[in-house]
């Protein structure tokens, strides 16, 4: 029973609100002997940074990132390894407006009846800025797993859909990703998404996103039966990202509508090789991996700070109306990328370890 | 830590295989003095039961359930319940062919690749045999869930899609659901499921298929963040069903399509009662519950042992063909419903056992 | 929070009353591929079952283990381990006259008070019967120690104090312990034992024990800091054993006499060997095994059931007097040898996984 | 499996060297709207502080606790409380000399083989330092269980032994405590106390000590069968704290020497009230508080860096001698009073968040 922490043998607490003196991390169970900088990190916070281009939040936070423990002459000791980043964009004032409204969407209105308070600064810990110290986490899952698996290991995600435009999956190109703000692998898609972003916040609104993820060189085995398996831990990760409403392995939700013949991926051996003609499953048999690319999906609702009006109540329980203004991400699902993939290394090295643990 | 275990207040432990002497669980963290006998257990395991229908798979298990531990003159009283349940129909002769072969879509492959070692009769541990225990642990905290919250509490789950064919959601009625045998909550589609499956299991396949669950009364504030969000526990509780490939919360998928007014639930007081104009969270905000009916859904491919020949290797990592004879369920889907329903119970009481600790 | 599991990686839950059909348990986490069968289980059991001798209560039970899940064709699967041992003597009719009456130094009183309901026959979940199943758990995990190390790994306890009766610790000689029937590792202690338990038995009263274990071949390295420290979780796995009141590793409670020089090991290396010159420490060093022998000991109160009239109070708080009938063991004591090995068994397990977890 | 955390509810996981820059933990599962403020943790910090008499080590640091997070408006808000204080005296050139020596007693060994690496600079992560962490973590406990207790409520510790001399347990007067150097609670023994150690340091040397900690006011019903008794959980609390090396609870060791009659305590009731005649379960049946006050106590071994050469071995496995020069404690066991205090308060305040949540 742990309310803040992830993972089981790879673990890591996080704490702090959005506006608090700083957010932060403590990671347990990472292997020693493996390098890592504050560098290796921060490559990856700066990826889920606000600011970055006009489509995400005008906020400004440089995320840097402090190691505060756990890491000695450039390697880790075995030890916890306490991350913190200080916020600097504080403007708490800002929130007074609506500190007594609880936002449509948003935690505001369980926060204050589960505990009878919350930080209503910026939605205090059901802020996103925590997903940041996810990012910290995964950065250092991922120096792990790239230690431990070698160069075949690699994850990467992509935003394949922004309100009613979608990608061609065909057309996936890990390359084209990080040369457009929208971590969009399909080049041809990229000018409709930002159209139809920049319409979106003319209207004063905001949309939904659909991101993929897909990591390389999986070893098999990861994984374990009945309540440890390898996709329920990543629906549960993934699930847990601020807005997420849909998690899918593999061929997700389609598998409702095929046929047994069309779903099971029939399995060759080619000179000691053995491959799989498909891959409905998404890597993932039995909870346990097949050591084909883990391939998963999840939702990113629209969000719900708009400067739109909407109708909602106040703290005594009075109908009010809200109108949300400020620097919000007018589709927050881009940003989602970096935290999707983090949390998915997260996963992949919790199980990496726990298999050695029961299967050496 | 724990591979079979699932909960963290409320917590069973299964063990079993599909063809060994019986199955059964654990449930540790009961709250005492809970009127509890085999016949509320019984009642659940029979949704679940092989051969009600010709829709489902025709082996024989009477699935009768022993309480062996935990209740003492017909009251729970805090301490582990043990239930089992005996296998009755274990012909693993009619396993003999297929032992050396990996069934495409199954967790053969990854069983015997991880650990080395497996129980090639019917899937063994894989099987979803194991998900009886699962049903009987619902029983219970369906029971404790019912003394705490009272009768306006209730689960029901419903199939809402097989293959091609779907509901309509509006015409979602409860008393339909036990009315026919796909668990199907539209009167309007009974026979287009009955059709379908006829086809299917004449055709030598299998179908997929999208259940609903829907949970009523249950109170506000269940559920924490960051990493005990009610959402993630959900989704891993689905998750971890065998054959489940996505699943979904309240508008689920559909989010990525939305706008920020259109997804958003605007809040309303009337007479000092709060009403959400809609339901597009499910019934949860930042992870916690907010007394609206909690909403989830979940894909089930479709079965993977059928009888029309697939391509595969065996043990030997040689190419080979298989067929799967036997009693297999064209759509296993259909008696997921019971299963879901039990999982999602278990989830709701643990979070209700888990908010009663930090928040009294 | 787990209130009947034991362990993090190598897990075991237990279930079951004195007089219930049977108690069990399930081992979860096990490695596969390690040979086991009843008969490895059994033979531990024997040693702790009553009526092997006049110094124990000659209530009849086989403790016959049962294994129903986990192995298959000989081997362990790594899927969960369901054992069961059904209760043969449960002649509940005996606890009639005192099932309203708290019996002092029993935990009638707390069981009660805590969750308003309590199986009164003798002790129900509280009896000491439950060590059967840590026993049984404990003979699993010697078994794949024994795997993992080979023969120079080894797990054995004696008694080396019955009430006011001590052994020489210099006389300890591990192969006497098994020749009589109080685990004594001193040979010139055993007649006094004996006419001590006699005397004891003869005045209506119980005597208390100290239990000393000692594990060999234990590779450096296993534990963890801060809060899975070796020896903490020696510590609560023996204190867990029912009316252990103290619990101590190497030196124990004497280190507070000591000084720092008499105190710290000193090390010398020898021909490429590292070799402490005492053993202070009892194998351990900030938590961490440091491949001398683990030595631990603890002390076990004297039965509370006695002949003797004791004062006490009923159910419904008036004072009453209490003579407790029946076939206890003067000095349960010495059937917490095998427990004691079973838990340190156990326990050194569970962080040889751990280790492997973390540090390959 | 967590290295570093600490609890079930009320969890708190801490990291940080003792060279480091900072060290911290954070709390997890603290329940909302306790009032709580820097000073509240502070207070009990400075019991703990070195350099607070010539009897503890001259190394100076203020200790100075800030909060990070989960406080809002003085009030706890239930999301995860950080902690960080700064380290100060951070003269990592002191150790120099003996970086390559492994310091007999100490941790060096044994961190080195498990991790292959390790922080050198005054023992790392090994050193006491840690504990400060854990008396911020016990703080917070302490205002939670008065909040929820009551006045009556109280937790106190005092040293009982120093060396060979020790306290007449019939002279302890809780207000004494605090009015002299040695938390020791029997005014005529202070002055022996002193004599003992000023020797102790003379000579180069150090000394052990036995504490003993006494809870008031603790409900009836803390506490779990089996695996989570509140004496197993105390036992790990305190046998984690550095160079404990036994823990007792009520009579402790000195039940083996006692019969049946004299251990077990008779109950009575009088006018309502139910009374124990005498507590040698230090509070504790069946792992299950009665209601009587929680009574346990620890060993601490000497302190292991003294001025009198040692042998050991170094990193290279080559002999060599050890004289730890430096601030060091000649007795640690004193300022392990607040120490066991807070993980006391700690298992408390687990205990009765687990409580709440089973049993309501």
């Amino acid at each position: 029973m742990s309310f803040n922490t992830f993972g089981k043998v790879f673990r890591f607490t996080t704490w702090g609100e959005s506006h608090g003196p700083a957010i932060g991390c403590v990671v347990d169970g990472c292997p020693p002997n493996i390098a890592l900088s504050e560098k290796d990190i921060q490559a990856d916070l700066n990826l889920r940074k606000p600011g970055q281009s006009k489509f995400t939040t005008q906020r400004k936070e440089k995320d840097l990132v402090k190691i505060l423990s756990g890491v000695f002459e450039g390697k880790t000791t075995g030890t916890p390894i306490s991350l913190i980043i200080y916020n600097e964009d504080m403007k708490s004032k800002d929130y007074g407006n609506i500190k007594n409204k609880f936002r449509p969407g948003h935690a505001d209105f369980t926060y204050f009846k589960k505990y009878g308070i919350r930080d209503y600064r910026g939605g205090g810990r059901s802020s996103a800025r925590e997903t940041a110290s996810r990012v910290a986490a995964g950065a250092i899952a991922k120096k792990v797993l790239k230690q431990f698996i070698g160069s075949k290991f690699s994850i990467i995600g992509g935003v394949t859909q922004i309100g009613p435009v979608f990608i061609n999956r065909d057309n996936w190109n890990d390359s084209q990703i990080r040369k457009n703000p929208f971590f969009c692998p399909d080049k041809e898609i990229v000018s409709m998404f930002e159209e139809y972003l920049l319409d979106t916040r003319k209207r004063g609104s905001s949309c939904g996103a659909m991101i993929e993820l897909r990591a390389k060189g999986i070893p098999i085995g990861l994984g374990a039966p009945i309540y440890s398996k390898l996709d329920a831990d990543i629906a549960a990760a993934l699930m847990s990202i601020n807005a997420v409403k849909s998690v899918n392995i593999g061929a997700g939700s389609d598998v409702a509508a095929l046929t047994g013949e069309m779903n099971s991926d029939e399995i060759r051996s080619k000179n000691g090789k053995i491959k799989f003609k498909t891959n409905n499953a998404g890597g993932i048999l039995g909870g346990i991996s097949s050591g084909q690319d883990i391939i998963c999906s999840f939702a990113v609702k629209p969000t719900s700070s708009i400067l739109n009006t909407r109708e909602t109540i106040n703290t005594s329980g009075k109908n009010t109306k809200i109108s949300v203004h400020g620097r919000h991400d007018p589709c927050v699902g881009i940003r989602a990328v970096p935290i999707g993939e983090a949390m998915l290394a997260c996963v992949l090295l919790d199980h990496y370890l726990m298999n050695r643990a029961q299967c050496g």
